[in-house]
Order: C-alpha cells, then structure tokens, then sequence
C-alpha cells in the first residue's frame, strides 16, 4: 500500500477513501480559530476519522480533548497517546466497565451515566482496577435516545459523587435531532432549546452543592450556536474535519476533504447512458441519500448495488470508458469511513501519506 | 477473543455477530441436497459469510466451486485453499488485473467480461505473469448493472477466444432484480425470463463454434427455478446459509443462523416505553429495513443512530434493564457481515469457535 506514497491519486487502486490534506487542515483550523479566545472549548468527535493522526491535528490546532462514542475507539486513542477522552456514551455491561478502567491507569477517559446500574458498575471495575473514573451525566435534550431529563440530572449527579471510584465530572447533552435541521433559523432556535436544558442540569448540580465542570454538547450543524450559548463548556463536533455532502448543504464554511475514488467497471452495454462503478454500499454508505459523483457533466449516482455504483446521464453517454477512475462525495462521513481500512492522503492530488483508520470496524 | 470458547453466548462483549452452526449446516446440507442428482451445480458466493471456514464446509458438502464479488475475497479464498473460483463480476483497472493473473499462479480463479477493453487488459495481465485466466461473458438478463445483450455475446467471446492468455469457460447472468420479489409465482417467471436469456446467450456461443462449459445465474430467491432451468450449469446463491430478516419471508425452508447480540445501554429514562442498545448502523444495516428484535414481547426497533438502536414497547416497558443483553436478527446479512470482524459460533448457546471474517472490509 505504502509504495503509492508520492504517486498520482489517479494510481490509488480502488475503492479508496482519499482526503485531501490543505482542505482538511483548513477546516481543523477554521473550527479551531471559532473556539479561540470563546468561553467553550472544542472537543472534536473521533467517530467521524477514526483516524489517530487526525485526532493529534486536532489537538495541536488547541482542542481541549477527544470525543469518541465506544471504548474500542477510546483505546484506540489511548494507544496514540491521547491523555484527555470524553466517551459521550454509556458503557454498557462489565466487560467494557473493566476495559474503560484498565483505559484509566494510563489516560483519563471519562464516560456517561443516565441510571443507577451504570453507576454501580462503574464503581464496581473503577474499585477493581484501583483507578477513578471521570463521569459524565447524560441529559436528555429532545434527541430520542439516552439521558435523563434535566430535573433528574442532580440526583443520578449525586449518586456519582458518592460512589467509590468514580468522579463527578459534569453533564452532556447531544442535539443530534437538530444537528441537520436546514432552516438555519429553525436550527437556531432548537439547539438553543436544548442547551438551555443542558445548562439547566448544569444549574441544579451547582445549587445541590455538586461539580460540574464539564458542561457538552454540540455538532458540526450548531457549533456555531451551542458553542457559544452561555454556560456551555465543550463541543463534540466531528464531521467538520472531513465534511460530506449532507452537512456541506447546511454548514458551506467547511469544505468537502473527503472523497471515494472508484473505477469504471462497465459501461453498462445493455443500458444507453449508464456507466457501472467499482464503489458499492460495502465502500460507501447510502442512509443519508446517494454518494455525490464529482465533475462528469450531466451524470449522477442513481443507484448502489453491493460492489456497484450506477451513474447515469442525461440525455447522451458519459464519455467515460471502462478503466477511467471518478470520485465522489459521500452522503455520510461517519459511516462510510468504518467500511474503509485506511485513507490516502493527497496533496495537489499526490499522495502523501496513508493513514490506518484504527478505530473502524471494531464492533466491540 | 478465544478465552470466549466453552462459554454461554450471553457472555460475549457486544456488539456480536452470532452464528448458530446446527442451523448454518442444516441450511448448508437442505442446500447441497437440491443440487444432488441435478444437471446443475451449486457454487456458493462468498460475499455473503465472507469467511473461509463456511466455504470449506460448502466445497465439503458437494459445492462444484466457489462465487465472490471481487479480487480481494478471492485472494482471503485461495490463502485458505480454495481452488475453483468466479468472481461473478468484471474486474476494473490494471492493478487489479495484475492480482487476479497472480492468484493464477495458484488456483483456477475465473472472471467476467462485458467490454474489449477487459479482455484486453486481462489479456495483458495473463501474458506478464505467464498464467491462462478463465473468462466469462457477463450477460444482460434485465438486472441494470453490467452484462451484454444475449446476442452480443458470442461476439465478445469470440474476441475472448482468441485473445492470448484467457480461456473462454462459458457465460453468467445475475438475476438481481428478481431474487427477492415476493409474489412467488412473478419471481418464478421473471427467473425463467432471466434464464433464457441467459441459455440464449450459451447457444450463440456454441452455435459460433465457441466453448460454453459454465452458464452460470441464480441467488437464493431463484435457487429451485434458475438451478433447474434446462441448460443453466451453476447457481450462485449466497445468502441462504446465514439468511436474513429480508430472505426469510420469501425462502422459508431456510433458517436465519445469524444474529446481532446487543447490551441495553440506556431505559431511555426521558422517553417511557424505549430501551436502547449499543448495536447502531455502525452493527446492522438498514437499507432493507430494520434489523427484528427477537423475542422481547411487544417490543420492536424503530430507530438505529450510528452507534445505538432504539426500541420501542407498545404500550409499556420491556422489563429490559441496563446490562441485559438482546438479541436481533440482521435484515441484509450481506453487508451486516461486512461491519464485523468475527463471528461467534454457537452451539446449543455455547460458543465453540471464532471465526474471522478475513474477506470483511476490505474495500480495495
């Protein structure tokens, strides 16, 4: 794989997840320079890159910390040499509570808690391990998923502080319902609902007399509104790294650093006007709409088999023939890069680096 | 991973891809026993288990040979002593071409062709590494992807006749777009529509004089039609050996081997009736639908968030509380298996061995 280094992104064999190197660091540092000189920190999201090299980019442009959603990718970020991780998920059964507590002797990797038994867990594999772990509470905030509501934030809180073992370390509250809202007023105005309710929890700690450091939320789509809502302290963004054609509709102040470079396989001769690609739903994902194809006039992904992309153009031929590489903008980032072993780095379309995404496709 | 054999399921960490190995053999042998005393045979496709250890148990079961998608299976396929393959598509570029010639060093590894420009960059690749590659002549038979029309078949063959460096082994045709139709008796006639189109192709090329040993179609959803049309010689089904939500209500007298065991990870405190598990997209797939729940009385998923689904009691709670473990049933096992590294095989809910699943992920 490495003997690409230095070649033409035109040499890569394919489906390959390709990122273009200025175009991500100019979206690490735009993010960056919005939380410079702010109140809130940015905490940027590993589950989007999975890529440990990236993680390091973030922290050196001045991010206060990872995010990562599972434990598997919090070792991962461990083993890089990462001190300062939020997993912004609870930790479910004894397996993981004793992984995320061998994690704790090297690193500070703090979790989430919405009920008594993950407490009790926690405490029971911190107390095991002879670690403390840092725990956040998790505040429902109108995304239909985890968290307490934020009445209820103070007593799970002081369960916490009470158990062995365990840190109180804050509250976080996703607004992942509101993340891809397009009206960008409506967007507004929900994220600010939301955070309100986090910040409440936040209040109802402080008045029982409790810490609460570490006040989270945020994403890509509202950075820009809970990163700067009073009483806010982090923000877990993550797709602004490598951006995808969903969050590029809402969020243009970053640019698309992510592409899937694909063949042409076939052209289709039964069918005038399609051409059959390499990149399938096993290299691209399809649940936020089709992959975007880049640059062939009057052509567009209709259709994804298991290993397929069907392109088809209007009204005449694409003029591309079997062998000719494309590329496309993915629909999803987060998922489509967990299909992919590693990515190649480019820059002015040469490739430069090829990164091993360590925290895919690890399940566990 | 291995410290899990002798145990009970329940104690595997989580997400899991389970595999009931009584049901898997019993699907496997139902299978072989249709194919006994036919004219046709079964060559059973890879890109479904993925896993070399099924293959084995496939070939060993009477399976005249093995079907995969693409370069990279057939290489995890000829590692684990695998010698008679189709990669039942085209293979796109030179790089590609230059591995398929390689795993011809060792193994009889066939492909498809539908344009000169394959043949001629097979041709090529054969000639460097001084191996013969079988060839195929993909056909048309109404799936839209690749393929010629029947009636340019025998002129594209004929060009793989004589082109130095390829064997012209017969023809195929995928019935893609009916396999899973639901009204039986539409699946049945649109398969025999397939297959004649197919078997036309077949003629021409005998009728021109060229050899045509593999005609070569069929899926689960057409195993019993397409594998007993006169004069189709190999079915490629896949997915009948682990089955899936989508498949089992077409093809009953195959039984769903597979499972996906999650960790409830949240009672979703805010949001009565809901429990959460930690098995998301990045677990199961869902663009055949939701992955079923099994077994939890009036509860059903409807929701799956990257690294969570979400379920739903009507009319009341589950009785689940944090740290139980469920279970579901994928609804596309093709690229379910695809986001997992292993598979867990169980018998009698005891594991008795680990499988990797090598063929997994790799995009390339």
């Amino acid at each position: 794989m490495e003997d690409v280094v230095g070649r033409s992104k035109w040499e890569i064999d394919t489906p390959a997840l390709l990122v273009d190197l200025k175009k991500l660091e100019r979206n690490i540092r735009r993010m960056a320079d919005f939380f410079k000189n702010r109140p809130a920190g940015l905490r940027p999201h590993f589950k989007t890159p999975k890529t440990v090299e990236i993680a390091r980019m973030q922290l050196g442009a001045g991010a206060v910390g990872i995010t990562c959603a599972k434990v598997s990718e919090a070792e991962v970020l461990v083993e890089g040499g990462v001190m300062d991780i939020l997993i912004a998920n609870e930790v479910a059964g004894r397996a993981k509570a004793a992984r995320l507590a061998e994690l704790n002797r090297r690193a500070d990797v703090k979790c989430a808690v919405d009920d008594s038994l993950q407490v009790a867990a926690l405490s029971e594999a911190a107390a095991q391990a002879g670690v403390t772990i840092g725990v956040v509470v998790d505040v429902y905030v109108g995304l239909p998923r985890c968290g307490v509501r934020p009445e209820e934030a103070a007593g799970l809180a002081a369960q916490v502080a009470k158990a062995d073992g365990l840190r109180l370390a804050g509250v976080m509250g996703y607004e992942g319902h509101v993340v891809s809202l397009e009206d960008p007023d409506e967007r507004r105005t929900e994220a600010e609902k939301s955070m309100a309710a986090l910040v409440q929890a936040a209040e109802s700690l402080r008045a029982a007399g409790l810490s609460c450091e570490i006040v989270s939320g945020g994403g890509t789509g509202t950075y820009n509104v809970s990163g700067v809502f009073p009483g806010v302290t982090e923000i877990q963004a993550g797709s602004y790294c490598l951006m995808d054609v969903k969050y590029a509709k809402i969020m243009p102040e970053f640019e698309k650093a992510a592409t899937i470079l694909a063949t042409v396989c076939s052209k289709a001769p039964a069918l005038p006007g399609w051409t059959v690609t390499d990149a399938g739903m096993k290299s691209m994902t399809r649940e936020f709409g089709l992959p975007e194809l880049i640059g062939v006039p009057d052509t567009r992904t209709v259709l994804l088999s298991e290993e397929h992309s069907q392109l088809q153009t209007e009204g005449g031929e694409s003029g591309l023939k079997v062998g000719d590489k494309v590329e496309f903008y993915p629909s999803h980032i987060c998922t489509t890069i967990n299909l992919h072993e590693r990515m190649y780095v480019l820059e002015n379309d040469r490739v430069v680096g090829v990164w091993p995404i360590l925290g895919r496709g690890r399940s566990q």
